[in-house]
């Protein structure tokens, strides 16, 4: 395990995918929906393997500070608050600055909070082989293989040509980041071989990023640089007057540095949904398929296919019911067909309730 | 109004069927399924006109005593305790012997605590006829005109000339009391048309029902005789030796006076499941038959025929469900295809819980 090797782990989502589970005050990251921890956690203890528990960051808006203290508390893991949503440029960015100043040598492993992989060594060998390419001074980013032809991922195309290999894993360029696309082209792609999906986890040095935001965001550089010189006190104001932009956008369409892909097979996903979720997880629930997520308790009869969260103390029974998400907080329950769950985002955006 | 005639509202019944809503301690009498009051207050109010307030008396079990008392506090009806449960006949007589002692012309209009009617002055209209029959010394029942062949309901097989007329309404003699019929049977009654569901609803003065307990149950006879002479103090130990017999079996069948029947086409139902409940009440549902019971809200994205109760400060969200009874107590939540919801029953029975 390499002393400056850092992760940044980016918790500023606020995704409404899971409602009424996530809410404005509560989104995915903070869910204990793919086990006993929240996802924010799990991302942590994933990657322990190769970077030190006291060198990680978690980076969270600051609606989000409190409850990623209280998750944190006790352990070794940093957290930086980011004053308003700037998009990942600028909080990788952020990172990139405190990390640079605390190491000049720091290698920063960049993963979304929010992201569920079943082969945790598998990833994690993965990962190392990355580094040590990212060291080099190249962007380096792990690309999915992708099982279907999913309209809802941005993709890389990569060279069909191997670049290089770290120890038996090969890594290819990229050639193109390329939008979510159709489903005619997302099929075209699955049968290309050489598209794969765009995990958003990325792993270069300090030095080589914000090298790159200096080259392509002038604006945020210049945002960068005074809060280095004028320290945290000029946070709120130069955020304020920051773009919004994904680091993909700003900085790996437009590199000239070369960009290196390792393939991830390793059970990767993004769990955009409850369906997506029942996918992962429907192998624990029972013989007939019934999922229970939380600490609630289930009782069946002639009930198959459904997914039910609740929390302890809380008893559902399923009589006669079929391929339903079944989903109990505080103050709300969604009972809705499975498939059609990522629907839910319409009741956050409804005006006749405060539940969103 | 007669100045002597007495409600007299069974309330000991402990059905399942309402369950997780219905529980042992809450049987559906004490429900707020049919409207903003308990079906039990709302038998009170519908006898109303035809029974003074303070002539009405309800019947329950020792273990429903405090929450009918706070159901019916400063209301006028009384609340006459059985210490067991032992059938209609035993809970009949204790409340004859006590009417009679109050009032010796006392006669009694006798109700289940857990029917609905749609038409209730049709029904009061009916019970004025019935009680002028029933001073003359018959007993008088009320039979529900069948409208579906239903096994799951008893019969009245009824003379098919008409015995008598008061007011208008004319009435017949009951020719036999029938046990629920298997499906076939229950078709060709349909169509005889001279058969009545048995409501359970009966009038007859305290004289004549003691006189026929005295002929057919000469057991509950002695034992009400004890406990006319020698008070409350022996309810406890006479109870505990009475046969359990229902005055259909134990009287009904038996006699041989005149028992006459006044037919009822009031929407008249027992509400004997959530479907049959849902089935009464949709039409005040959504435009898409989503019917909400309780003071919970709901929120409806391409749902409909469903069945939802909820509490104050619960919010039910339904995306793309069908045909659904959802309900919440504040321990269990039931999710069952609504068309097979009197077999929630199949949760009462398991041992794997303490919740029926």
């Amino acid at each position: 395990m390499s002393r400056s090797i850092y992760g940044v782990v980016m918790a500023g989502g606020s995704g409404t995918r899971f409602w009424p589970a996530s809410r404005a005050h509560l989104p995915k990251q903070f869910l204990r929906i793919t086990g006993r921890q929240t996802m924010l956690e799990q991302t942590l203890e994933r990657v322990s393997s190769v970077v030190p528990a006291d060198q990680s960051w978690v980076v969270v808006g600051r609606q989000h500070e409190a409850v990623t203290r209280q998750l944190l508390e006790g352990k070794p893991a940093h957290v930086l608050v980011e004053p308003f949503g700037r998009n990942t440029a600028a909080c990788i960015g952020l990172a990139a600055i405190e990390l640079r100043r605390r190491d000049p040598e720091a290698l920063l492993i960049v993963l979304p909070a929010d992201q569920y992989i079943a082969d945790v060594a598998g990833f994690c060998r993965q990962l190392v082989s990355a580094a040590e390419v990212a060291r080099r001074g190249s962007i380096v980013t792990l690309g999915v293989v992708p099982t279907r032809p999913e309209t809802g991922y941005g993709y890389l195309q990569t060279g069909t040509a191997v670049a290089g290999e770290v120890e038996g894993a090969p890594y290819a360029l990229v050639e193109r980041f390329v939008e979510k696309p159709d489903q005619e082209t997302a099929l075209s792609y699955l049968v290309a071989g050489n598209f794969l999906w765009n995990s958003g986890i990325f792993l270069f040095t300090a030095a080589t990023i914000l090298a790159e935001i200096a080259l392509h965001l002038p604006e945020l550089a210049a945002g960068l640089a005074r809060i280095e010189t004028e320290g945290e006190g000029v946070l709120e104001e130069v955020y304020a007057g920051l773009p919004s932009i994904s680091i993909d956008h700003g900085i790996m369409e437009k590199t000239s540095r070369p960009c290196h892909v390792f393939r991830l097979e390793v059970g990767w996903s993004d769990v955009g949904s409850w369906e997506s979720l029942y996918e992962l997880r429907s192998g624990e629930g029972d013989s007939a398929g019934n999922l229970l997520i939380g600490e609630g308790r289930l009782l069946v009869e002639e009930a198959s296919g459904n997914l039910v969260q609740a929390g302890p103390g809380r008893t559902i029974a399923l009589l006669g019911v079929e391929g339903l998400a079944i989903v109990e907080t505080d103050d709300v329950l969604l009972v809705a067909d499975l498939r059609r769950s990522q629907e839910v985002k319409r009741f956050v955006v409804r005006r006749d309730h405060d539940l969103a």
